[in-house]
């Protein structure tokens, strides 16, 4: 984290008006530092901050920010140096950041590009965002397999000023077929006269354009790579995916499940639109499951309601209402909230459902007589009534048993019927701990009437 | 994911008793998906491929298991292949490992590696789990400043069989001091008679062996390094953290926000003991943030019992209860959930609090209107009570937004007192809504009464 001091320096540098100090200190700073002080300035002081930076610079810290960033930032310099700044971007980020302009203003920046970039970028637009395509860069190294280590070293030491990771050297054929890959390693302790070919790695895992996103950053998580080679229908190579971006977004998919788990929908609005984008839309993320759980509310309200002459004979037994389904909610959520996250890393399989299902029940059982002993005791010391207080605590207990065991079902069966479990099992296991909960608890005081009034 | 017809034929090798194709089968697969089959079969099934397996991918696979799992399978092989197998391992792995077994086990295992490695391993073994020293390896590349490029290759190409990864080479003095890093791309686009001394990187980001491994991994994905040095207070390098493990720990920790956030606490039981270990651990973890929210809840309880007489007065008001508190804490969640998020992922700051909370009081009072209106209609309807409808109407958008309210300000009041948001926001918002709910509802129907009876 930038310390507060530091943003302070560099705004004395601009109000002593001293910009070369300002430069000097902007330059020193790792670009993903920069970009930490330009989320805590004002957009007045990015704008005089973000003119003194060199286009390498420059180019560095867009790669740090947002979309959104990017075009405010590009927009309050000349268009010939934004235009420099875009060339210098790795491809995939570039392709990235004209996605979201106007056919004209891609054409204008394209424009300045050579023609063999221009036409890379144009093909990288094509693919939809969240695929191996949308992710990839066409930034890579590739040698054929007949050329010698020796030749294959000049060829990375002619290429070392670029923007190119050379963690891996692919091998392809005249038609760029992927034939293989070499790590740098196997590259140094390979004899200077071997042929590539006879020092590749032949089996090689890749992905397809289309593949998702979650899929390909999930491999290359699993597998430990650095880069994952992209490939079409036809084994030809189109580009990397490089383990940064796996990064990036296995954080995007994880802040989708965690939305997801309050019922924050990310099917229809980009994630980060949610946050601080239009108020339509944060309103239509969250509106369907609130909607959801407000047909199910009403359910729990009909059952109350079928107990409508109890609640008349004992008005009494209304109050502890809020107390017996909170605590039911809480502990269900709890072990929903396991299941999910467990079901997410892989902790947790489906087969083991079974042993989940028993273990939780006991916890649930552990906790449930624990606290329906305590809400026992407490309501018989208030209330100076110990049938009321048993039938509280004994509505207690049935229902954090309950609401474990529901909590920790629903999961796996809404994983059985292919309904993502993240999105659906939080408002579900609401509204099912609401019903079932207010239902014992109203049988529980019609069974031990004649004890209550 | 492995499919379910690759375990199939794995069984169908070992009921055929062909061993020759279970060994070809299992160590032509990654050893990543060794791992999954592995999780997915029997104990049985495990020590049977298990002894299978050559030393080396015995090991591959060791890396890629919890630590509960490897000591489970080196328990089924006879104690000189066991050693083997260890004596294979990553050094940071060797050393998690061996922590969780006894004095007399440890030193079985160290008296067979060489005295420099055990050495090593010991001192990895005195750093706490969660800092950069428990986490880095000892496994890195490092030369003096007065080698050549060439002499550096050379070396480099020495080292090229042993479990080092090459990313970075570092320079450090006769002392160990680390004086500089060189990339692997530094040292293929330098001369060959230069000295390392002359190209190295002296600018460089280390930790320290007691860092903590969330800053550590934080950092070396805000900086995109696939490596940190880790130096003692003299500067002396002491291991390497490499970028595989930040992605773990950053998973760990995300694991650790969720649970949080449905009131599991990491803080005294390990995130993976809370789903397989001991009940009685997992009941620790579950129950003190449960025992919270059950004072809060009796506040609640007193809340509705303050307004006992209207209770008797008008039972039917109790029915609504859980549709109120329940529409509330929804949505309150999901304004907690998303201030939580936002302020763990960096998109949310301090700074922004005030622009959130006039967000979503905003976006409370859209949805609350909608309900509010909703909720009336549908009470009115079935009640055929205006006045009932309009009250339970207007609780509800009251309630909404007031949640929304509560749950976008808890999170910054929280961070403000140093007070984990993703902790305390949980408990403390189901708490606050049932309460201010409950009162906003109850004083709503004390005053239009005589509207009611």
């Amino acid at each position: 984290m930038i310390e507060e001091k530091t943003i302070d320096r560099l705004k004395r540098h601009v109000e002593l008006e001293n910009p070369e100090a300002l430069i000097n200190d902007l330059n020193n700073m790792h670009s993903a530092d920069v970009a930490e002080v330009f989320e805590r300035i004002t957009p007045e002081e990015r704008e005089n901050y973000f003119k003194y930076l060199d286009s390498e610079k420059a180019a560095d810290l867009l790669e740090e920010v947002s979309p959104q960033r990017q075009v405010e930032l590009l927009g309050t310099i000349g268009e010939e140096k934004a235009a420099e700044i875009v060339s210098k971007m790795p491809h995939d980020l570039m392709a990235d950041f004209l996605g979201d302009l106007s056919d004209e203003e891609i054409n204008n920046y394209l424009n300045k590009l050579p023609q063999r970039v221009s036409s890379q970028i144009r093909e990288l637009m094509t693919y939809p965002e969240d695929t191996a395509g949308g992710i990839m860069t066409t930034e890579y190294l590739s040698v054929s397999e007949d050329m010698t280590v020796e030749e294959t070293f000049k060829y990375v030491r002619s290429q070392s000023d670029s923007n190119i990771d050379f963690y891996y050297i692919y091998v392809a054929d005249k038609l760029n077929h992927l034939l293989g890959v070499l790590s740098l390693r196997t590259l140094i302790s390979s004899p200077l006269d071997m042929k590539v070919g006879n020092i590749m790695e032949t089996d090689i895992f890749k992905v397809q354009t289309l593949d998702d996103q979650e899929y390909v950053a999930d491999s290359l998580i699993k597998y430990g790579y650095l880069a994952l080679p992209v490939v079409d229908n036809y084994n030809r190579i189109k580009g990397i995916v490089t383990w940064d971006d796996a990064h990036y977004i296995s954080e995007e998919e994880t802040t989708e499940e965690i939305y997801a788990s309050s019922g924050i929908s990310t099917d229809m609005i980009p994630e980060d639109e949610i946050l601080t984008g239009k108020l339509s839309l944060a309103v239509r993320a969250r509106a369907p499951w609130l909607l959801i759980t407000l047909v199910g509310a009403f359910g729990a309200v009909n059952v109350a309601d079928h107990f409508d002459n109890i609640l008349a004979q004992l008005p009494i037994i209304a109050i502890f209402i809020p107390l017996l389904i909170g605590l039911g909610g809480n502990i269900g959520t709890q072990s929903v909230t396991l299941m999910v996250r467990g079901l997410s890393t892989g902790q947790i399989s489906m087969s083991s459902a079974l042993y989940q299902v028993l273990r939780e029940i006991q916890i649930g059982l552990i906790i449930g007589l624990t606290f329906g002993l305590l809400v026992m005791l407490v309501t018989w010391g208030w209330k100076n009534n110990i049938a009321l207080g048993s039938v509280v605590g004994i509505a207690m207990t049935a229902n954090m048993t309950i609401a474990t065991l529901v909590g920790t079902s629903l999961p796996f069966i809404l994983k059985r019927f292919n309904i993502d479990p993240a999105v659906a099992s939080g408002p579900f296991i609401a509204t099912a701990i609401d019903i079932i909960g207010l239902a014992v608890y109203f049988i529980l005081v019609t069974l031990s009437l004649r004890y209550l009034v």
